[in-house]
Parts: C-alpha cells; sequence; structure tokens
C-alpha cells in the first residue's frame, strides 16, 4: 500500500510543521480535519470549507454505511464525487460509532454485529468489512483500521485485552486492505491510560509495518484535558517521528494546542458545526454563545481578522438576532466561521512553529485560555 | 413622495414587461421577489439570493417589528445594512401577519392591537405606526399601505365595509408616509371576489394620488387558482398601465405564468423557500419530492438548463440522501434551486413577453401543467 510523502519543514522540541502529500492534494500540518459526517460538513457548502484553509475532510463510515449505504455511493462513483469534495479524506472505521451509537452490539473476535440506530437493521462490521467499505466504496484517501475504542475508565486487564483486540484487528486491516498505490491505511494505538500498554500498542502497531501514519485512540471519551495531555505525553515518544500522527475526536482549542506541543501532527472534532448550531462562537479563550443579550445591538463582526466571510462580513447583532429566531442562516454562518476559526488556529499553530517561537504561542495561549475559563458565566 | 420611474418595454394583449428603476437599483419586470421573513431568506445566502437574479427581496414588517424590533435595526443602520442585502426591498404593512399569526387582536378604525405570537407581548398597528416602521426604521424601497386582508369567503358587504376600511386606511398612510425622495408608497386594492368592488377600490386608490404602485390584496387566501384568474380578470383593466402592478403572496408557477398574462409585473411568495426544506423541488409542470425512492441512484443535476450550482453541481442521488437524513444542506440546496427556477421562469416569461410570444408560452405551460396534475401521484 501507498506510505504518503510526510515532510516535516520545522520541529520545535516535540511539535512539527510539515505537509502530508495525498495523490488528491497537500495536508499542511497541524491540521484539523472539518467533520462530514454524513457526505456532508453540516451546514456549510464544501467550497466554503475549502475558503477556511481545510485540506482535508472526516468521513464517518458508520454513517455512511447505514445511509445511503456505502455500496450505493460506490455506484455514484465514490464519497468525493458523491458529496462534491475534490480534495483528500480520511474515514474512521466505524468503530467508535458503532459503540455510541448503535443498539443491541454483539462483539466477537470476528468482529461486531449491531442494530441501526435508524431503522433497526442488522449490520457488521469487522476489519474486513471496514476496509471493503472504507477502500473500495467511499475511495477514501486515508482509511482507519478497524479498532475497539477502549471504554474509559477501565482496569489495566481490560485495557489490554482491548488493546490486544485491537492489534489483531490492525494486523486483519492490513491484510484486507492490500495493495493500493494512491491510498493508505492509520493504525490506531490503543492502551488507555496505561504508558506499558501504550508503548507496546505503538511497538507492536510499528513491527506490522506499512502502515501510513499512526492514530491515538481511546481519549477523547471523558478523560478530561489533564489527562489527554498525560496520555499524550507517554504515547508519542513512542511514535515514528518520520509518520504523521493523528488524535481522534479531538478537540477543543486547547485540547489542539496543547497535543501539537506534545507531536501531534492531525485532529478532528464535529466541535465547530456542532456548537455553531447552537449559536456558540469559537475564539481563542474559548466559546461563548452569540445568545446572550450584550449582543442585540453590537455591530461589530464575529473576527475582523480572520479572512473569511462569516467571521468577517455579518455583525454579532445580526447573528444574535437570527439564532434568537432559529434561523438556518444563524446556524449556517457560525458553523462556517468556526470552521474558519480552527483552520485560521492551526494557520497560526504552523506559523509558530516554523518561526521557533511555538513555546511561546503555547505558554500565553494557555494563560489566556485559564484566566477567561475562570471568569466564564456559561 | 417618489413616483419611482417605469419603463415598459413591450407589451403583448395585457401582459408587460418592463423596468422599475429604484435608487438602489432596476428591478427587471414581471419581477419575483424572495421572501425574507425576518431579515433572511431562509436557509440561502444573499450573494446567492442575488446569484439567481433576483433583484428585490421582500422583508415582513410583523415578524421585524417583533423581532428583533424595528427601532433596533433602525439603530443598527437599516434593514438594508442589517440583513446584508444592498438592492431593492419591499415591505409588507404587517397588517395579513397580524391577521394570520398573531393572538388576541382588536380591530377599531384606528388599527388592530394584538399580541405577539412570538412572547404575547401587547403591540399596536395602524397606518401611521406600519409607515413608521417601514419607512422610517427599515428604510423599505418600497412601502406597502396599511390594509386589512379581506377574509375569503366574504359577503358583498363585509367585503365592501372592508375595502371602505382600507381606503380610509391607504389615504392615511399616504399622509403619514409623506414626502421621500428615495421611497415610494404602493396602494393595495381589496374588494374580494366582486367585480365592481375591485373597480371602486382602483378608482378611489387612483384618486387619492401619489401611490408609486398597485397592489392586489386579498387573494392567495384559499380562493383556489380559478377563482384568482376571475378576481385578475375585473381588476387590472382597472389599475393605470404606467404603474407596476403588485399580486401579493402569490404562488406557484402556473398562478404567476397566468396573472402576467392578466397584467401583473410583480410578484412574492414563501414557496420556493418553504417547500425547499420539505423537499420539493419546483419545475415547469409542478413540484416533486426528492425523498422519493426513484431518486435514490439518479446522478442527474435538478436542472442543467438553470445557471446556478444548486441547479447545476448536485446529483439528484446526494440531495435525496441529504434531505432522507434531515441535513441542513440538503433544505439550502433545494432552497436556494427553487428560487433559482422561480427567479428562471420569470427571465423566461420576459424574453417571451419580448419576443412577442408569449400566448404561445403561456398556451404550453398551461398544457403541461394540467396534464402533470392529472397524472400527480403527490
Amino acid at each position: 500500500m501507498a506510505i504518503f510523502p510526510f515532510d516535516i519543514h520545522a520541529t520545535e522540541d516535540r511539535a512539527r510543521s510539515g505537509t502530508l502529500k495525498t495523490p488528491r492534494g497537500d495536508i499542511a500540518t497541524p491540521a484539523f480535519m472539518p467533520v462530514g459526517t454524513a457526505a456532508t460538513v453540516k451546514g456549510v457548502y464544501m467550497d466554503q470549507v475549502r475558503q477556511t484553509g481545510a485540506d482535508i475532510i472526516l468521513g464517518n463510515t458508520y454513517h455512511l454505511m447505514l445511509r445511503p449505504g456505502s455500496e450505493r455511493i460506490a455506484n455514484l462513483g465514490g464519497l468525493h464525487k458523491f458529496g462534491g469534495w475534490s480534495g483528500p479524506i480520511l474515514t474512521d472505521s466505524g468503530g467508535f460509532q458503532v459503540w455510541s451509537l448503535s443498539k443491541l452490539r454483539k462483539m466477537s473476535e470476528e468482529g461486531v454485529e449491531f442494530r441501526s440506530h435508524i431503522d433497526g437493521s442488522k449490520h457488521m462490521l469487522s476489519p474486513e468489512r471496514s476496509m471493503e467499505i472504507q477502500a473500495e466504496h467511499l475511495g477514501a484517501d486515508i482509511c482507519m483500521q478497524f479498532d475497539e475504542c477502549t471504554p474509559f475508565p477501565a482496569t489495566p486487564d481490560q485495557a489490554r485485552a482491548s488493546m490486544e483486540l485491537s492489534l489483531r484487528w490492525g494486523e486483519r486491516s492490513l491484510a484486507a486492505f492490500g495493495n493500493r498505490p494512491d491510498q493508505t491505511l492509520f493504525a490506531i494505538v490503543q492502551g488507555s491510560t496505561y504508558e506499558d500498554l501504550r508503548a507496546e500498542s505503538a511497538k507492536l502497531s510499528i513491527a506490522l509495518g506499512g502502515f501510513g501514519g499512526y492514530a491515538i485512540g481511546g481519549l477523547a471519551v471523558g478523560e478530561g484535558h489533564e489527562t489527554m495531555c498525560q496520555v499524550l505525553d507517554v504515547t508519542t515518544p513512542h511514535l515514528p517521528t518520520d509518520r504523521p500522527r493523528y488524535l481522534m475526536g479531538v478537540g477543543k482549542p486547547i485540547d489542539i494546542v496543547e497535543a501539537v506541543y506534545r507531536g501531534v501532527d492531525m485532529f478532528d472534532c464535529v466541535i465547530p458545526t456542532r456548537s455553531g448550531r447552537h449559536g456558540q462562537v469559537w475564539t481563542d479563550v474559548g466559546a461563548y454563545n452569540i445568545k446572550r443579550a450584550e449582543f442585540a445591538e453590537n455591530d461589530s463582526p464575529l473576527d475582523a481578522s480572520i479572512d473569511c466571510p462569516a467571521s468577517r462580513d455579518y455583525s454579532k447583532a445580526y447573528l444574535h438576532h437570527l439564532i434568537r429566531s432559529k434561523e438556518m442562516l444563524g446556524q449556517m454562518i457560525l458553523s462556517w466561521h468556526n470552521i474558519a476559526y480552527f483552520e485560521d488556529l492551526m494557520a497560526r499553530i504552523r506559523a509558530a512553529i516554523e518561526a521557533g517561537t511555538y513555546s511561546d504561542f503555547v505558554a500565553g495561549f494557555r494563560t489566556a485560555w485559564d484566566q477567561n475559563q475562570a471568569g466564564e458565566t456559561g
């Protein structure tokens, strides 16, 4: 299979900036991937997503296999054509959503049987089926091995058993993925909060050979910011320096800033669009709700420093009105702005690493964030 | 007050094509005005609305006076700035929505007291208050006189009393509107289904002097297509030929085609966006629902002949998936397409009038429409 070239332009301590080169285009790292759950980044046109500077989006195997069905997407020419995104796409393995959304799961060494949360229909995911869906039907550029997302908290025994299952599934994923010149497969490192298990998971995943990148799984599942940082502290040192590292499902701006500081290159999260639909506006010091009375006659834009119409061309008063009136356009503009904010943050992170000032960036970001959280009224 | 220049380029029987010239831009007529209820055309960006060829949009006085409040919009620089639409805006008088949406109405010669459907707060509309909101606070380019929308059906006595009240309110509207060099005021002709009352309403409205155009009120209230055509047959002959005629709240494509045939120049309707939110796609022979199973793998666009990304760049299969999945983007694209369809229809209507082929256009349109309705399965 393909190992996409990954050029590292600059490092500062463990932080790195680089370019992951895919046949569908370059990805500047550290990268934030907007989530296109059901072949749409909710409420945002694909050309608007592109305009924010996003190089790659994520698609959800679980959602797409249930609706409209991965075979149907294959018949229609694959996920890029179906959803109108010509750049690279990463798909998850489906495992996480099976555990969080589906009903009546039946686990075995083979894989997992489950019922759709939409219509109760019966489905199965296994390493082989996940590879068929991701690589063959959807045509993702970056596919994820099938894994079990270890629940949090887990005892050492539970964490080990789950980690070893993911390793066996990783090996089967590699075999099923086969030789694909234009697509790559990422491993997922598990091991919960245990340093020895994380190290072992990393070492054995690397030993399998052939993975184009390494994801850190089992985080963003309720463990909290401090624990996340601690797990990263003891995990990234065990990953190859020359391959991209992807922290799945993360996160808030402070999580991203701290994870980059610990050597992570790729992120995805539904936060920008989900919180945008609820009136939340993201900034470097957290999110605030535009519905607050104080914005009713505020004529200033969300953030004039961000080169995006959503951030620049609408007054807070107008957005306040739209969200209070439950107007779709308010959700659309805030979702778009939040993606633009996250992409702008990544651009500033990359610039700081390249300028050798990332330690200062992190320190300043952390201080401002903590001060604002302390004074946060909700 | 201003009487905007209205150049008629071509006529064919009673149909006319022309240009209504306003300080904020020209309006090609016959014109369809997308409805921007609460300072937003639901689910569509203003630059997308503009791209469809719409020269003018409509704003709802009732909705805007309740939320965010017309004084607030005035403080924020008026409706054009607030909502981000630099072209002409027509506002309705608020009367229709008071009757259809508000609670606890108390009618008098003075005006109408009512409670907000949003929060129960008490408000009042009168000719003077409606003019203050439309002309002064919102800054509409075309304002509508305050009127009573005569209920349908109405006895001759009810229709006469209502029509005479609207005339007295029209006179007060003119006085309150005053001398505004860049804004104009339209009269509203009432009289229900009675030819003598329509003629009298038109004659006395004209006699008041100073109206920049004439609307036909009391239609699109459940009377049906045939009755609407009959009322137009006996109303437009009583209106000045050199002033624009506006049929409020209409309508389906067949209604518009037949009304233009009877001499109407301007239309507004929520149909494109409302039906778009429910998965309906408008065409020359009616609307169909994209959710129908037959579209699940249909790779063709909605209408490649319409020069709009919504009509041209998305497959029916993708839109089918989005609407079935209740994804906002599906509602956004269908709302946009439907507006583009209506604006494209208006462009074809104008071209046919200018080519002298509008009678043929109407005959062909009517036949195709009726055939499809006969075979319509819903």
